[in-house]
């Protein structure tokens, strides 16, 4: 599986390319749990450096994968191969290397992807300009309540755990949209640790504002049925979405809906950057919503 | 210690180069003693993976560092960080980015090393050449006493420790030197699992045989009053040695000893490429040392 007979794997990187490059770590208990489905795992400890590697507009290259597991389980092995080697050969990033060995306890799962994008074209967290527009790939919230369900910290729900939990298992980041907004969008980065959080990693390294209407944004259709305060935690600061938040001019509505119309990619206008730093979200009265996510007052 | 603040960092690669890539996970309890030593951790932690690099002839751009930690132990990071940094700046291989997390036990270490190489020079496996001398830069042997003693498979001896415990927790692969090599050299690897294994990989990638002499081997030092068969088993068969051993033209032992003088590394030739397959050791009667490595008839 990991093996290309050498002591390190080789690849060319374009004339006029930047290598880009991350490491994540998939852990047992903390990322994924124990009884997770194998084939997820594999996918998902993919995925999220996929993602990282969205959130510059780098176009995929390659990866290693470190594999850390107490025992040798081969119908486990077989499952996380065949969910990481799909997504691999799906986003044309090869597994070139990596180790394996065995650990005390645990599963432990280390993954590098490296990626190049144009040295110029890099979407950088410290790009966004005031009245930039903010946009959302994908949508919102259905990761964090599939959590809470598995975690219990909601009343059992066969149907709301179906509805949501491919999006926590199985995200699909947008790598190849990603790839066209190099050169058309400004900043970006991927939602990991919720909307609030993130998007607030933008306006400190920009030095700016942002206000997000709340009515705008593309809440997953399962959590229409819920409390609508779980349901602003749930959109707002909830993690493990892997989708993209990005800032592009105005002038770049039309290019941007007809990027991610090629891609297959569905995207949502939810806001703008401020000049006045601090992130603001705002009810369908204008009205600031204040109470509902914790990062809030960190980034004003 | 590890942010870039951003979700990939970016570096380049030079013009008609190639990157070389290398991931090695590092376990508590397995790789290193639960007491080793933090600051001999970190750095051997990387060192293992320059090795890689320098096996290939490669120059070391950057480094990726995941620490999966059970808990927060701010003395063993100081130390660590300190041994790793020292080491990356020696090697001119700055940490550009990576994770930490919590782990439920054990200390998991995951490196991945990037470095270039002209996309034609690299150093590969299967590159030797039959009548190709065989060189190995530093000394053999020592690692593996120094892991018998701590582990107590031999009774203890102070002084031996003493001389032999630096090469198995602070090894030095000669990075530099392996550069110089790209162009000069034809097979190369890093001796991590002996050198009767690690010497049978090229032989094996490049369809053909060798013969050492045992005399010639660069026998460290420290070995000097042990029982003759236990020194052949480490120097033979011992690891986590990461220096290089290397095939050549006998045409560039000029060069080769000129390289390595500038570089301020020793290197001794210590046998040749045979058209026969096969790994036979002679003793200083020319006749073949057959019982002391386990590795032997696997390659033959």
């Amino acid at each position: 599986m990991l093996g290309v007979g050498d002591d390190c794997a080789l690849f060319s990187v374009g004339t006029g390319m930047q290598l880009a490059t991350s490491m994540d770590l998939f852990i047992e208990g903390r990322h994924f749990f124990s009884d997770a489905d194998a084939v997820a795992v594999g996918h998902k400890a993919l995925a999220v450096n996929l993602s990282d590697l969205a959130a510059m507009g780098a176009r995929p290259l390659a990866c290693l994968l470190g594999l850390s597991l107490p025992s040798i389980d081969h119908h486990w092995l077989a499952g996380f191969s065949q969910g990481f080697h799909a997504l691999a050969k799906a986003a044309a990033c090869p597994l070139v290397g990596g180790d394996t060995t065995r650990s005390s306890d645990g599963i432990v799962i280390s993954v590098t992807v490296m990626g190049e994008v144009a040295a110029d074209l890099a979407l950088r967290r410290s790009a966004a300009q005031p009245y930039d527009d903010i946009w959302i790939t994908g949508t919102l919230g259905a990761p964090d309540i599939a959590l809470r369900l598995l975690q219990d910290r909601l009343p059992a729900n066969p149907a709301l755990l179906k509805a949501s939990r491919t999006a926590l298992e199985m995200p699909l980041p947008p790598w190849q949209f990603a790839q066209s907004l190099a050169g058309v969008a400004h900043a970006a980065l991927d939602i990991s640790d919720g909307l609030s959080q993130d998007l607030g990693h933008i306006l400190l390294a920009s030095q700016c504002g942002a206000e997000l209407d709340y009515v705008s944004l593309p809440i997953d259709p399962c959590l229409s049925g819920l409390d609508l305060a779980l349901q602003q935690q749930a959109v707002l600061a909830g993690g493990d979405v892997y989708q993209l938040c990005f800032t592009a001019s105005d002038q770049r509505r039309h290019d941007i809906l007809q990027l991610a119309q090629q891609a297959g990619v569905s995207v949502t206008r939810v806001g703008r950057i401020t000049p006045q730093v601090g992130l603001r979200v705002l009810d369908q009265h204008g009205q600031p919503i204040e109470h509902v996510f914790g990062g809030y007052d960190h980034f004003s």
